[in-house]
């Protein structure tokens, strides 16, 4: 993604020169350490180009931008004492490397230190308003990893239910990323409606792309177990689809398996072939194309621009990507 | 603490009418069970308070107490994960009634939902300056909260630092409770100023105060096991008082014990002895009276009326309480 190479340069600096307190060491080294842990930094880089795309210079979005990539590394490291998951890029997760107590808090405290950001945001924005924004799709996030935990233990799950979750989980902080970036330059009220088509269609389509490439994807690629959600019973848009659409039969079975999680490995690939015959893979691929055409339509009622032609790379990247 | 009905009656009134979604239940049932567990309100009602002294109906500063009060509850469910406190107000805690998923994402939602009440302040009070008060009063608290946590392994806290913790860990919310009240009050900076002294006093004056009485109060009054935060090896001001003012003999018998807490009987029993051989008893009782003073100094430079002597009253209760 060289193209967006600029921007991540110009976010990285910002974030690096962050004046983040030393002490108390206990809250403030876990946070500098999963902000150098990496990551894409897609959701800044959004609200710079979505500043871009509506007439600004993409600087003027650097507050929203950093206090879009705090927040998301805050709910990361939450998150992750969640699922339980003990590494994160590679690298132990927050609660892994110190412990829970320190995870806890130093994420509450990332919280407020993402909402700090907006304090420097150009006086000519409407501060209530961008705030507003903000915390609503906050508690959106909250609700769809809410939504996401209920499911573990639920059978009845509907698509429209996964629709709310992933919109929620995923689609609600891009959504705000975008807007918050388009606010910060000046946008009309019709252009943050469409930068809030943009992201949210983006969201729902990285989210559903990903749940498609870990079960048909190259896991070399992908670098994952193939199939883990599926080991793990999850319910994604590909298990939803084939429950309501396979036989009776079919459908007994994959409820029987899932009432016995984590899958076995003759499980798992007699889930993929119900997915396959079912023709599941193709519908799934055809719904996250959808939404990334959502995008595209969107984004064309913007002036030309190279910002513009960024985000159309980069939502052709997005794509085509493999992993 | 019949004078502060009318405020709590008014403050319950409108807590009970808060707009909370129903849905996701594991989001949103947790934050209405730690709302309705009560607790004595003394924060909102300070805020109300605060801006009548500063001449305005305490009304006004309703969407400041609804901010404070949720946060606060924010801070008591993600405090007693870290604390591994099973209970709280006589009710399990959150993560016991549920489990710590839940209750790290509903407090998470919480904060959210805290911060959402300030967009209802009236337009006449600058939304950028209420909210940057409140962020980094939130972050003294978490700072606050790490301090305390690395007080457990530490053997070398100073007296200064003890101040420090206890300043964020209960005084800032407590200042800026009143600061946000005065504010929503069109509170001039002068008396902005006082209010900060009294809420950052009170604060100080009450932790000092509770630490005291869970040595020397009268533990039937109190509800909790006598001196349970000697038996824990917990760093109070009067353990640091006599660590530092105790002999070299005695100090080295404390080390010993805190080395390897929690303490027995006859180990607190020993510890209470040196407390007050030293003097500890007196000094600290000194301490948080003149905090106290403090307080009421500040106090008496605001224009007599109700809303003050409600205050004053509020002061000589808390002075004078035995739980």
């Amino acid at each position: 993604m060289d193209f967006l190479a600029p921007y991540a340069a110009l976010f990285e600096k910002q974030l690096q020169n962050l004046d983040y307190p030393k002490k108390p060491e206990t809250l403030y080294r876990p946070q500098r350490y999963i902000l150098k842990n990496g990551g894409k930094r897609i959701r800044p880089i959004l609200s710079l180009i979505s500043c871009g795309i509506c007439g600004s210079d993409p600087v003027k979005a650097m507050p929203a931008a950093l206090a879009v990539e705090l927040l998301h590394n805050f709910t990361l490291i939450h998150d992750d004492i969640m699922d339980q998951a003990d590494s994160r890029r590679g690298e132990p997760s927050v609660h892994k490397k110190w412990n829970e107590a320190t995870a806890i808090l130093s994420g509450d405290s990332m919280f407020a230190h993402s909402l700090l950001q907006l304090q420097n945001i150009s006086e000519d924005v409407d501060h209530k308003k961008i705030s507003d924004l903000f915390l609503k799709a906050i508690n959106k996030v909250c609700e769809g990893q809410a939504m996401d935990m209920e499911f573990e233990t639920r059978n009845d799950v509907t698509i429209d239910e996964y629709h709310q979750m992933i919109d929620g989980k995923t689609g609600a902080l891009i959504g705000a990323a975008m807007q918050m970036g388009g606010m910060c330059g000046s946008a009309s009220q019709n252009q943050l409606e469409k930068l809030l088509v943009i992201g949210n269609s983006l969201g729902l389509a990285f989210q559903i792309q990903d749940d498609w490439l870990d079960v048909f994807g190259d896991p070399e690629k992908i670098g994952k177990r193939k199939a883990g959600d599926i080991h793990e019973g999850k319910k994604t848009l590909l298990m939803l689809s084939a429950l309501e659409r396979c036989s009776k039969t079919e459908r007994e079975v994959i409820l029987g398996y899932l009432d016995n999680k984590p899958l076995s490995e003759p499980e798992v690939e007699e889930v993929v072939k119900i997915f396959e015959s079912n023709g599941i893979k193709e519908e799934t691929k055809d719904q996250f194309l959808k939404h990334y055409r959502h995008a595209e339509k969107a984004l064309r009622e913007f002036g030309d621009s190279n910002y513009k032609q960024d985000l159309q790379h980069l939502i052709k990247f997005l794509k085509n990507r493999e992993s």
